[in-house]
């Protein structure tokens, strides 16, 4: 019945607008970098301002007689969905005016890439680009990782879809009917702590001997799961100190938010009775043993060299950041492809992090495992517990089409990378990279290549990509369907 | 409660036997062919067939006084495991006592990949075989085809496991419980079916000017949806007349036997109202028109030569054959990847094609489709329908679970032939060829390659794919299970 309710196209453009003027403001962010470090062309970020805010303040105003305040679910598939590309188109401006990316292409690429918190990147020089420009590339990152919290803790549940549906009776603020304006609250309350949470970070790389400029950008890179560095060689030119706190942020930013607030509130016992928040450590552990142990014995490495690099990296990936200490296609054997694995897993629901998400990948598991009971007992009722709590089939059935949906969208995204002339590796590494928000791949975007080699048409698609990923698949793939635009 | 019910192993052992004594008068069936063509080593079969079926006899007349003469659940996934696995051990010894392939691993890989029906060879040279051994070859397509038709039409719905599940209210033989006694019944009617269409192909290659001997070995390859030839390039050599009978047959073999059935009987009406032979014929048809046109286009084959060998390699590749008309990896532009992806579908369910089959990537697409539905209109109930009537979710749900242990067990396969030291395109062609009982993959075992350099862990653990492939997954590892052993 809600699919049917009447789409205010007015209400979807003024919020719209309003997103284009904060999206402005965010861009002023970098003006004291840009005069601080004597960039020439200082001006291309308050013109930038000038133009996104000024066209969000129009478009607000001309929308200004909205039928309602509140959205419904189509709205909501509407203004998310949009929300990602148009301010991605926008956000282009800062490269496009300051010359940095002259190419629409590579700078919807970048930016798409920054707000959806990827880190692909389709520069060869990082470090040759203006302070001010650097900063906006960073704050990307950060932006989306705002909104995605908000997106996966709030928005998604409203809308039906997510991992974090799995919550919805332990979360505040979300009713199953509408968004409820308690939505405003929680909105605050996560900022806040992604706010905190970035600027200790930022104070603790600081302490490090990194600079102001350095810190911010790489707590907003860290804290959005994002994965842009200021540097060419990404992180691997820090103290292992440095490295070591972006590891324990990165764990963070991919760790649902719900529970950062526990944590602020002192109720500890709700975070470790959290399955996922356990089996997301585990995870960890276990996979940083493994590798390790393998860098160790069959490169030969030093044990603390060998740890830090094999948490970095398998860190890096889960979380789908894609920061870089050690370019892991070079590591002997073939650790890659444990590497390549975690790349289909994923942060936390509910977090910055992206990819399928540690909950869907526990039930696959799971249901996996009770089907084979279910072959011996057919009689039996063993139903799928997560937290101690049987989970319905409805939930299960949405995890396991989330699941298949992915899987096909990546073998569909593989062919067309394939068909546009790149080789097999490269194709796959691409697409999971785009797809799980992680950044670098296998093949030739692996750790050490980047994505500026990839012909035009394939910069759209993985920006596309990049989208759906973002948006948990359905949010936009939903425009699509028939069953939204009919009456 | 099945599940509990008492394991009678002697009962199991009983069937083995009788298995065995019949391998062993398998074995026997190529001396003429041995004798013909005069191969000094002819007594390798009788000899075989001695210790084979004597084995049997003597593990039958241990085992005489079993407690019952039916079957239950827990029985049956016993002897279906370990009639593949013992089989394929005595399989062996044709080819270690005349000592053409004298390694135990190699002659295990060769006879499991023709059980399975596979394919896959560790042959490098094929024409070097004595004709008694090439025939034995053959042969164990043919009887492993035997086996699976009675396994997927009626030993598994019985289990409660694979494809043939969602036909159980209409097919003959099947009750809810026991394995009926008009089991027997079906799989003779079966048999006759498959051994009619055998000696049809064999009739019609003949008529090609094929030898007896090529016909009956390529109509027991066809018809098993199997890919063992008796030539080096294996179908290339042959005349276009040879290469369409066999592409229909192809067809044939992997459609499902209860349609043959329903041909025999003239009730065509039903044939066409099954909705997975339609979907089928259109996958075959709308493939194999791409690739023909991209062959023509980008290769510039002239169009008859494009259409027979798209045609050929698309109906090997969907029915999980394996045969070989043109190195598809050696077609111009990315071609090859979509014979790639179409190794995750194999053929129909209930015939002799493995592969996860075309109902259950139907029934996959279709649940996808509604979940994108089901978002906007969330107290819609939109069932999934299959030939017009709505599958139960408890249908739907145990496909799910089989796609992604699939999935899972690729990728576990993939990083198993990965740490074994393969490159990464290889280690997925191993593991799909194998996993979906298709034979050539791509990469080092691709058309023009074989399965000879891969080490000898990774070639018990190919066996192991063949069979977990072929058994559709769970009747192998319920056995791992702690429900299936303890009381």
């Amino acid at each position: 019945m809600l699919g049917k309710a009447e789409l205010d196209i007015r209400l979807v453009f003024n919020i719209m607008g309003f997103l284009l003027m904060m999206e402005g403001v965010f861009m002023l962010l970098g003006l004291p970098f840009a005069l601080y470090y004597r960039d020439p062309k200082a001006w291309t970020l308050p013109l930038s301002f000038l133009i996104t805010s000024g066209a969000g303040s129009l478009l607000w105003y001309l929308t200004r007689h909205k039928s309602k305040t509140q959205i419904n679910k189509r709205e909501g598939f509407l203004v998310v969905s949009m929300a990602w590309f148009i301010t991605s188109l926008f956000g282009t401006l800062p490269y496009l005016i300051s010359g940095a990316i002259p190419s629409l292409t590579n700078a919807f690429f970048e930016t798409m890439s920054g707000f959806t918190t990827t880190g692909a990147t389709i520069l060869t020089d990082i470090e040759a680009l203006p302070k001010g420009i650097l900063f906006w590339r960073s704050m990307t990152h950060w932006v989306g990782g705002m909104g995605i919290i908000v997106l996966s803790v709030a928005v998604l549940p409203f809308l039906g879809i997510g991992g974090m549906q799995l919550y919805t009776a332990e979360m505040p603020g979300i009713t199953k009917d509408k968004l409820h304006p308690r939505i405003t609250e929680t909105a605050k309350r996560l900022w806040g702590i992604y706010l905190i949470l970035t600027l200790a970070q930022a104070f603790l790389l600081m302490l490090g001997n990194m600079s102001l400029f350095d810190s911010l950008c790489h707590a907003f890179g860290t804290m959005a799961t994002g994965g842009f560095s200021t540097k060419n060689d990404s992180i691997a030119g820090f103290s292992p100190y440095i490295q070591y706190v972006i590891i324990l942020f990165m764990i963070l930013a991919a760790t649902n938010f719900t529970l950062h607030y526990f944590a602020f509130m002192g109720r500890f016992r709700l975070i470790w009775k959290n399955e996922e928040f356990r089996k997301y450590l585990y995870l960890l552990a276990i996979v940083t043993a493994i590798v390790t142990a393998l860098l160790v014995w069959k490169a030969g490495l030093p044990g603390e060299k060998a740890f830090r690099d094999a948490f970095f990296q398998v860190v890096s990936i889960v979380t789908t950041t894609g920061y870089i200490t050690s370019d892991y296609l070079a590591w002997p054997g073939t650790i890659w492809f444990f590497i390549f694995l975690l790349m289909f897993i994923g942060g936390m629901s509910g977090s910055t992090g992206s990819g399928t998400k540690v909950v869907r990948q526990m039930l696959l598991f799971k249901t996996a495992g009770k089907e084979m009971k279910r072959a011996m007992h057919p009689q039996g009722v063993i139903p799928v517990r997560l937290n101690n709590e049987a989970v319905s089939q409805d939930i299960i059935f949405k995890v396991m089409a989330f699941i298949q949906l992915y899987i096909l969208i990546f073998a569909f995204g593989v062919m067309v990378m394939a068909f546009l002339g790149l080789d097999f590796e490269t194709a796959i590494g691409a697409t999971i990279a785009t797809l799980g928000n992680i950044g670098p791949g296998i093949g030739d975007v692996g750790p050490t290549g980047n994505y500026a080699f990839i012909p035009t048409p394939g910069k759209w698609f993985l920006s596309l990509l990049m989208m759906l990923g973002r948006l948990e698949l359905f949010t936009l793939l939903i425009l699509f369907s028939s069953a939204f635009w009919k009456k």
